[in-house]
């Protein structure tokens, strides 16, 4: 059963708060190894859909150091529920460990040679502006924060860059919605971009993955206690937000993995003859309310739609038109049993002029594998680095 | 967005409490061509979670007329939101025109050779007994409606065949639960089933399909309105029926159909960057709602629940063993493009001692097509038909 009640919901949306507070103003040029998450106020926003976020802070992680040329930045963007903490433990106000391990640090692929930056997104629950974040009324945006789409979210990441005083990327990495992000940072900043990885990911959002959305955004605003997105302060509607994750979490994994995994085993002592649930019906509730519990649903929907509002071509002649603004050496990787963001799809970003060869990650975990399997990840990020830019 | 109040949700539940009503008591016995639905009180039935339904009540259609040797008898049996009106049009008491058109009739594989019954699935909201008919205490049953199971539908649908004096079916035919339904006939009355037509189907719910049924199950009951089953009187959870709805309609279409016919477009009239919609959410926006507006959420429940519970080796040495209890002929059908009850699931039934070669039925609509192509199942079903059995 989805959980009741507030709960940690509080502790994301509170984040969202405490980074428009001005305890928050950390040095933002302060770079260097860092022991946790930073913040840079990086002024107004005007959004696509016409709106204006008056003054939107960035929360952020980085390792490394910049060098004197300043051209060993690589940003790396997490996906829809992630954020700026890609790799070391959970923490106090950090409640998930790094999402890509192995990715950052000595022997990794982004060693000290690298100044990796790492945000949380626009519009997300983990220190940078989002719905959660307190407008200048001094009360949480809720329903009034505007809609938004990735393009909002890069334009936002290229404040950010120009804050930390970094012209330029060596490489800008992302999978499945942070694949999204390096899609659009290579098309609107060409200039800025040596290198794009695109993980699991597509160049538009396909009517397959806006259908899977659609009864994830009316699970969470037919809960009651998401009052119109303005809930900060009462319950949370986790019950909804709950019933959202279970829809994606299915999406995310392959029927193979589940039926092998799972099978039609009962959840231990529980008997599903006499109204006990299969073990493929606790994991799901599980990762609901583990989500529920941690992230924000007024995030989740606005995220969500800007994943739904994705397409690389929108207002510039199409999708391969815009493929070829891209000038930064592209590399596409797919994981082959990933049903919700298809090969299909990876094999079309690939035909970029500037693609090198598609590279297909193997893995029994759907669209998960592209962070399960983060040593063939780390393969891929290693490659994309070495090739020419 | 879904709809809200009670709407025809009512007529539903209220066809469910005419069932066990004396105005319902037709002659169980009067064959031959009907006008519309019948109805049989076929006595009390021991539920395998060891509950007992007292008087249980099936709604049929019949088409056609018996012949002497009372073996020209056909049972076709529906899927989770259909009902006994396999053809024919709409009407004041229901809602929906036939759902296999062209399987019944003259020039039909189903044609006045045979003598075809359906009845609504025990369990049902269409005239036979569920939980919105009327327990012994003269309310509904609502949450006191107990489990059911496909093995308790069959022994329901076996009550009313010695209502009808049918000692045995030329064929049994489903589609989807209707397959389940079939299939189980086949092993529980093997002396009395000539043929078994299984299309779409499965032998056991597998860990995708469950996990697919798992949110759904959970958005109808976080629907405050659902008061734990017993909303009858009140407002019914449509909201959550319609996600339902959703979900499983996205299931029940092919990814490669919803890109060809929605792909990106907008809703007419609407701007997806300034808050509107996309076609494709509209378009599972509209099926959510009609279906809440003529299903009752509880029979969805306790119907998805007997579809998990599905699987015919259950207790029985497992389903290879039980396939070997099949003495008719087996006819399965795929739809090639089924990514709900995979064309791997129906390879799997093919290999029973008593089946014919697989066959597929070529479709770009995905699970739904055992619905949409109906010249093709009605091939399937001619086939079977003239096969020795």
């Amino acid at each position: 059963m989805p959980p009741s009640g507030h709960g940690r919901a509080a502790a994301c949306a509170s984040a969202g708060v405490r980074a428009t507070g001005p305890a928050g103003g950390a040095d933002a040029r302060a770079a260097g190894p860092t022991d946790g998450r930073r913040y840079a106020d990086v002024g107004p926003l005007a959004t696509e859909s016409g709106a204006v976020l008056p003054a939107v802070r960035m929360a952020y992680e980085s390792w490394g150091t910049p060098n004197a040329a300043r051209d060993n930045a690589v940003l790396v963007l997490h996906a829809l529920t992630g954020d700026a903490h890609v790799v070391g433990p959970a923490g106090p106000d950090q409640p998930t460990p790094g999402w890509w391990p192995g990715l950052i640090g000595p022997g990794a692929p982004l060693d000290d040679r690298w100044f990796v930056v790492a945000a949380n997104v626009l519009g997300g629950c983990r220190g940078s502006t989002g719905p959660s974040s307190k407008a200048p009324d001094g009360r949480p945006w809720g329903s009034r924060f505007p809609r938004i789409t990735v393009r909002d979210q890069v334009r936002a990441e290229a404040a950010l860059a120009d804050q930390l005083g970094l012209p330029g990327w060596a490489a800008v990495i992302g999978g499945s919605m942070g694949g999204m992000r390096a899609l659009e940072w290579g098309v609107m900043y060409p200039e800025r971009v040596r290198r794009v990885v695109a993980v699991a990911t597509t160049a538009a959002a396909s009517a397959d993955q806006i259908a899977w959305a659609t009864p994830q955004l009316a699970a969470i605003r037919m809960d009651p206690a998401f009052a119109g997105g303005d809930y900060y302060g009462g319950p949370a509607p986790l019950a909804g937000m709950a019933v959202a994750r279970q829809i994606a979490h299915v999406t995310y994994r392959s029927a193979q993995e589940l039926d092998v995994r799972f099978g039609r085993a009962a959840q231990s002592g529980e008997d599903p003859t006499a109204g006990g649930r299969f073990a493929i019906e606790s994991y799901l509730q599980y990762h609901g309310a583990k989500l529920a519990a941690r992230f924000d649903p007024n995030s989740y929907l606005r995220l969500t739609e800007s994943m739904n509002l994705h397409d690389i071509g929108r207002g510039r002649g199409g999708v391969d038109a815009a493929l070829r603004r891209i000038s930064g050496a592209l590399t596409v990787a797919v994981v082959d049993s990933d049903r919700l963001y298809t090969p299909a799809e990876g094999a079309r970003l690939a035909t970029a002029p500037t693609a090198r060869p598609l590279v297909t990650i193997h893995s029994d975990h759907g669209h998960d594998g592209f962070l399960v399997e983060s040593d063939q990840v780390a393969e891929v990020v290693r490659g994309a680095l070495a090739a020419p830019a």
